[in-house]
């Protein structure tokens, strides 16, 4: 069977689904690995890489002909059109946020698997690209932060007397938060961490930050996630949140909800009280934004100097690697659809719906939208 | 004694001279402190919180009644006419970048303090501006090469396997590349460096970077600084590197001469062996680079995916602290110029030639250019 990867089209889209490293595992396991012209380019693989891996690389339509296809970003609706009757495509799928390109798939009797949809347990981890992707943007807001400040991370003694470290306060103790967390502590600055699931707390302080507690009544939701809350509990904890955001040269704020809008965490008059120069990275700010103000894409001066960096395509700023952690996820989960008959591979990819994780993550099949479990 | 820090007027300078922090240790000295307004904001420092520390803030001109003018660059020929006979500046002043100014000093009868001529002595470290500033440029060298890079730099073993960790190459192992290491190795990078002065090598060590080693004789030169070399040894050298920059996720060059045009490292052939999406941090881009193809203030990609940043104003990127570095020098610098009668501050300042430390840095005094020791 043939896989195939297109380039990306959608404009910040710099990731490619498979790095010429991981190809020899599925040409191993008995497939055709086709790549268009290009598709790496971005992040840093070069087409010569590829060949020399194993692919073949076509400068024509590599998805008309494909029974996978894998990719990044999820195909369009002319995409899914364009493919062979009963072809998977495997990529960031979001129920909610990309419904047309799922009509399309179903339409077009393709069987579509969102990678948002692999369940958070143990035996998926090595599939789990919302994970993977969120560590890189994770480790790159820190960052950011660093490079926007006019203040030093870490502590220095010089000849010239003490700097003293920066204070970073974290909102969101999950994948990409906890990166975060790790990445300032590895600059040297002075961390602290909250989030609305207590047991974050352990997971904060054994990254040497400090856990935030509100006096708050605790919400945790299915999956790992942060359920969502109540306007009044949203309230006082913004309320509660305001001191530790005044004294802190820098915010960094990672709540996300999967495939629902941002919760506001931060207020424009939250940020009024930070001092002139402070830096406030919004990792949310392309899924509506935890703070009021932020913009995908851009940096914002408020009128008191405080400069709010709104996130866009973050992990494809960090291309090289982010496609190499995206491709093993990928790859992952296709292997556990192909088919050996006496320890030996077919070459052959089947959805095996009595899979758990398949089962959760494929949305369409034979022209019909999937439920879990049926 | 009226001390008088005016607004810096170069583009692309956002330092300030004073902090507030630090006008207590001057009014407690007897001086008179006066601050143009405004003089702090790009730094981040309100003019309120100068007049809280005891200073006087003024809209108008701060320099025609001074006795002292502190700034970070050096006054303009016009100002150093604006100023009384017999004033004194105190601000970086390059005997070989500010002839003009230095004339304008002389014509006007000005005595002229260069920061670059503190020598490099024990009892001057405090008051080395040259090196507290070199420490705030070598740890944005780091951070603006890791917000380039498509790599991780830190080693990280995650659900989808591992990720090895970048591998950076400082050239030039002095107070910015020292930083420049430290910050790198705080990131979690593999870092080597390199510098003409084999004694570098226990420090470089000491900060857990390998030490590379090329078989060239030694270089070193008066006063801590590396000599000139001779093009043909400069040949030999950039031919022993090359294999070591073609290996480089990331280079760094901080090699500067001072007063000099920057040595020649890295040449574009030498770059074109790096990886497409490598990066290259020239901080000496300013003063002629160190790396063939920088230009300052712009960040050049090369036909073969290599980005070569070039460093500009790099220490005004860091504002806060570094003006507080800076402004701690400064004034340690002042306040061995300040006489006491019986313990007890005079207000009074003076420049104490037979002070070796004034007499090395005192460019014009009288209306004369002064020599050292004379």
């Amino acid at each position: 069977m043939r896989i195939a990867v297109p380039r990306e089209i959608k404009s910040g889209e710099k990731r490619v689904a498979l790095v010429p490293d991981i190809i020899s595992k599925l040409t191993k396991a008995g497939l055709e690995v086709v790549i268009e012209s290009g598709a790496g380019v971005a992040a840093q693989y070069s087409d010569k890489q590829f060949s020399d891996a194993g692919a073949q690389v076509k400068s024509t339509d590599v998805i008309a002909d494909a029974d996978v296809v894998l990719s990044v970003q999820p195909l369009n609706p002319a995409q899914m059109k364009a493919l062979k009757k009963g072809a998977i495509t495997i990529s960031f799928l979001s129920p909610t946020g990309s419904a047309d390109s799922i009509e399309a798939a179903i339409s077009a009797g393709v069987t579509a698997i969102s990678l948002e949809m692999v369940p958070r347990i143990s035996r998926a981890q090595s599939m789990d690209a919302l994970t993977s992707q969120a560590l890189c943007a994770g480790y790159k807001a820190s960052l950011v932060a660093a490079e926007l400040s006019p203040k030093f991370f870490p502590l220095l003694m010089t000849a010239a007397g003490t700097i003293t470290p920066a204070k970073v306060v974290v909102l969101g103790a999950g994948v990409a938060g906890l990166q975060a967390i790790a990445t300032a502590k590895r600059l040297g600055a002075v961390v602290s961490a909250y989030d609305v699931r207590p047991a974050s707390a352990d997971e904060v302080k054994s990254m040497g930050a400090k856990f935030i507690t509100l006096e708050l009544e605790a919400l945790e939701g299915a999956g790992g996630y942060a359920r969502e809350m109540t306007e009044e509990r949203a309230n006082k904890q913004r309320e509660l949140l305001t001191p530790y955001i005044s004294a802190a040269d820098v915010l960094i704020t990672t709540a996300a909800v999967p495939g629902r809008t941002a919760p506001r965490l931060v207020t424009a008059a939250m940020i009024s009280h930070m001092a002139p120069g402070s830096v406030v990275v919004d990792l949310a700010a392309e899924s509506g934004g935890n703070v009021e103000g932020s913009v995908a894409g851009e940096i914002i001066t408020t009128s008191a100097g405080v400069r709010i960096w709104g996130a866009k395509d973050v992990p494809s700023q960090l291309a090289f690697h982010a496609s190499m952690l995206f491709s093993r996820n990928v790859v992952n989960l296709l292997l556990l659809m192909t088919k050996s008959v006496d320890g030996k591979p077919t070459g052959v990819i089947e959805p095996d719906f009595s899979d758990e994780i398949i089962d959760s993550a494929t949305l369409t099949h034979n022209g019909l939208k999937r439920e879990k479990g049926k």
